[in-house]
């Protein structure tokens, strides 16, 4: 039976309009109205996920690597479950917008006692929650439904940050009309003299700094400035680096990357080459503790010039209004014009070599190091993983998917499900650690149930290696349960579409991932570790996190 | 090194004070110093989870066997993943007291860029949040903390509801006064005229009602009241039912326990037994849509008293400030001093015999009947699981822990967990669908960790029953990853420590259940179910939730 054009046709064709061709979720009684139009759209693909937090970091991790991505859930029980996902994105800035199916309005107006309410007849409690985690929200009714839609979705790809639809089960299968136009997101013009301003200001300082370098962090990647970052850095001979939450932002076998910056914790060629010149061009860039060994990094004002999404600052003065997009390139015009020191020689790297002896957290990035190459997604979730990520030297074209700010364990097993789902045929490679892993395991099956091939590196050091690091080395609470790690592919996928490993010796890792060059199914290797064996940048953080803490 | 006396300390002691002698979680480096206070503890456990959701679903299943429970949780990202769990036990009138260690003061105050922030240096959003799934809540610091502490322990404890605490690293530690005095929680004395007119009014009711039924459901039990419904129902013989949240009220094997009232989807003879009289005695019942057909119950204000936690009604009258005990005590009284009609006699019972035949909803619950027995923990999942379980007929002192308005799939099985460490010695069966297990799976390697010995049967039929029950019987998105479930748990448990079976008959059923009348470690049983199958009474509710969802 033909059904009308309804609100959620609407919907779900302004979704697929944003590129958003799949939409991850779990169902439940009031969004499965919803559901029947999903599965008969030509273009929106539905992905069941085995709970609501994975689907909210399988929307985030589909929308950091196809540039947006949603999610729905049911009223209450569903949108609470993922509302942590829907943090992350919001503190990273990742457009996921969260659709939650409610009760009738009917049910709502007469404040009836449904059931996933709190009971108390007010049907607003989640949506008033979710406004903290959300750039944009509304309330679906018939008549709002398609110019709300549009208002949350433009904001959402305008900041990049997550949106809220509530959408009762009556609104959704309302009659609509099909749009005219796609949506438009236009960054809002800068008065032309602002510009001009920054422009004069910036010439003055850069004119009288001979040595320039390029800081450059996550929100660039979010506001999509990595072609012209990598053109700039192509056209000129300057020292950049990233801290750890940008990483995947340059090529880092170029001559002038220096490596991965995380101030008074850096090497000290990368903190030299960042710290010591006359001019630190700072482009998206956000100082978190743990990626700055406690707010270490010594880049003054009048050293440095900070591009942020809505405005820009030269020395102490802000230049409101401005885009990053016309801030970066202002900056590349005034350095092709101008000209520089060149920037430092790179140290010798120790030569590449067959690892040998028992696995260490040193070793297994340099193993790891060798198997990469260009197209990769790795995700390194946050812990030993994803510290230990930030000594890793890109090829061109890999993506790095990590949450340092938000810092949610268990977040990349299923952003790797999402991100997979986003490139089918890129690699992904997923580097976690036992802890982290025992959060969100399930979405393995739902992986499998794909057909999905990553391969999933679980670093087994014995429990919460990096809450050991931090505070209570061989206390109980960072023990963990002890699992057969190797079995749980099998007992996620009822076909058995999985191989699995546990290595104990840099050279058994090493043949291993030789042979997954080409991976046809998912592959799980348990990477057994020592259990206080960190990589030396956690080393050097922790240090710094446990004072912050107070120790 | 023996510490000084700290906040911590006094926290801890009044939790055990209360009760308390588990608290579940997940570390993190915000309340890693706490934990060290709560290793050391005496008498309060530190029981660690796989993640945040399982432990507050694990905190609650304690809370309703223990009386209350608590959970611990870090900033941000531990606190917002258990927030379903929180909103569940506010909904259903549980007392978790949710511990949030937090950022040190200092980086607060200077609203400095932490991680598991939002990265806007307001560092009050999630304490925000929390305050609508909580019934007290608070930010210690030195000076306010043990008061604070104790205003929203007592809160909690008065109202059966959540409370929160957000806990600075820095306060944790700081010095405190051993209390000297246990925590009291006195229910406010009511103005003894209202009593007097309670009773006036309940009595010239109940003089002119020959048949009168009584009516009790689940906040009856979290007030406490099972003792004193217990002996009235022994004293005076009168026909008596609970809805499905109120199960485990009544030994249900009591002559005049007539069934689970389910309104119009009520056996008849449970139907009229509660309904076709002249007074039926409504004692903290809620009805919801699930659990009521659609609020199809016929028990209009002129024919029902309603007790309430903090007010009763007789006919339109409401008596405000009438504790629930006073109110039934009060009740009991002038039913001791009426005379009332005979209740009606039970139906015969259908004999049991030996199933056969494949395994149906139908013979699944006569084989579970078979198998309870006094004493026993029965956790179903809201599914095909809880709406099955109203049909059972319980042995005395059986607790039955579902969570009907709630309703968040995945919650009974950590729920299992925590009833199991609050009851080390009584037999847990826990009855979950394929679906629902997914979402919280990793916990069963937690059972296995801690040494527990439950009985989980894993309803296989396919996918999201209940949800096919409601609608989309053949669509994609009711279906899930087929997983090999007899292998789960000895993929989540190093030491093999697990039974597991796959069962298609009723008769294997009955063997392997027979089997396990004294279970030494946990035992999992597949139970092959068809697809479409239903229990009778969902078959009955989901046809008017369907219509009420507007299908």
């Amino acid at each position: 039976m033909k059904t009308l054009y309804s609100i959620a046709d609407y919907l779900l064709d302004r979704l697929a309009g944003c590129g958003i061709n799949h939409l991850f979720g779990v169902p439940g009684d009031y969004n499965l109205q919803f559901l029947d139009h999903v599965i008969e759209h030509p273009e929106v693909r539905w992905v069941g996920c085995a709970n609501e937090l994975n689907a909210a970091y399988a929307a985030d991790g589909y929308a950091r690597v196809a540039g947006a991505g949603a999610l729905l859930t049911t009223f209450g029980v569903g949108e609470l479950s993922a509302i942590n996902g829907i943090a992350g994105s919001y503190a990273e800035f990742v457009p996921v917008l969260h659709i939650v199916g409610a009760p009738c309005q009917g049910a709502q107006r007469k404040r009836e006692l449904m059931h996933h309410t709190l009971g108390d007849g007010d049907f607003q409690h989640f949506y008033r929650m979710s406004q903290s985690v959300t750039v944009a929200s509304a309330i679906l009714d018939e008549q709002n439904a398609c110019h709300e839609i549009d208002r949350v979705l433009r904001e959402m790809l305008t900041e990049r940050r997550p949106g809220y639809l509530m959408l009762p089960a009556d609104v959704a299968r309302s009659p609509a009309t099909p749009f005219a136009n796609a949506l438009t997101v236009t960054p809002s013009e800068p008065d032309s003299s602002v510009v001009a301003a920054f422009r004069y200001h910036a010439r003055q300082r850069l004119m009288n700094s001979p040595r320039v370098a390029l800081l450059a962090d996550f929100l660039a990647l979010r506001f999509g400035l990595q072609p012209v970052l990598q053109r700039w850095m192509a056209e000129t001979p300057m020292a950049h680096a990233t801290l750890l939450m940008g990483k995947g932002l340059f090529d880092e076998q170029h001559p002038h990357f220096v490596g991965t910056y995380s101030a008074s914790a850096s090497s000290e060629y990368v903190r030299q080459a960042i710290e010591d010149v006359d001019m630190t061009l700072c482009v998206g860039t956000r100082f978190i503790d743990t990626l700055t060994a406690g707010f270490s990094q010594q880049l003054p004002q009048e050293r440095t010039i900070d591009v942020q999404p809505h405005a820009s600052r030269v020395g102490n003065t802000w230049f409101s209004g401005l885009s990053m997009e016309q801030a970066v390139t202002t900056l590349r015009e005034l350095c092709l014009e101008l000209s520089f020191s060149p920037p430092p020689d790179r140290p010798p790297v120790a030569r590449t070599r067959v690892e040998k002896g028992p696995l260490t957290q040193e070793n297994f990035w340099h193993t790891l190091q060798k198997y990469l190459v260009p197209g990769d997604i790795v995700l390194a979730d946050q812990g030993t993983a994803a510290f230990g990520a930030a000594s890793l030297s890109l090829p061109a074209g890999v993506d790095v998917l990590v949450q340092p700010l938000w810092g949610s364990i268990g977040y990349s097993l299923p952003a790797a499900f999402g991100a997979q789902t986003a490139a089918p045929d890129r690699r992904v490679i997923l580097i976690t650690g036992d802890g982290a892993a025992q959060l969100t395991i399930q979405e393995l099956g739902s992986m499998m149930r794909d057909g999905q091939a990553p391969i999933v590196l679980v670093l087994n050091n014995d429990g919460y290696t990096v809450e050991r690091a931090i505070h209570g080395e061989n206390q109980r609470y960072n023990d963990i349960a002890n699992w057969n790690w190797t079995q749980v592919p099998h007992a996620l996928n009822a076909q058995g579409q999985a191989e699995c490993w546990r290595v104990t010796q840099a050279v058994q890792l090493d043949e291993v991932l030789e042979r997954l060059k080409y991976p046809q199914r998912l592959s799980l290797i348990e990477v057994m570790l020592p259990k206080a064996d960190l990589p030396d940048l956690l080393r050097t953080l922790t240090r710094s996190l446990e004072a912050h803490n107070g120790a």
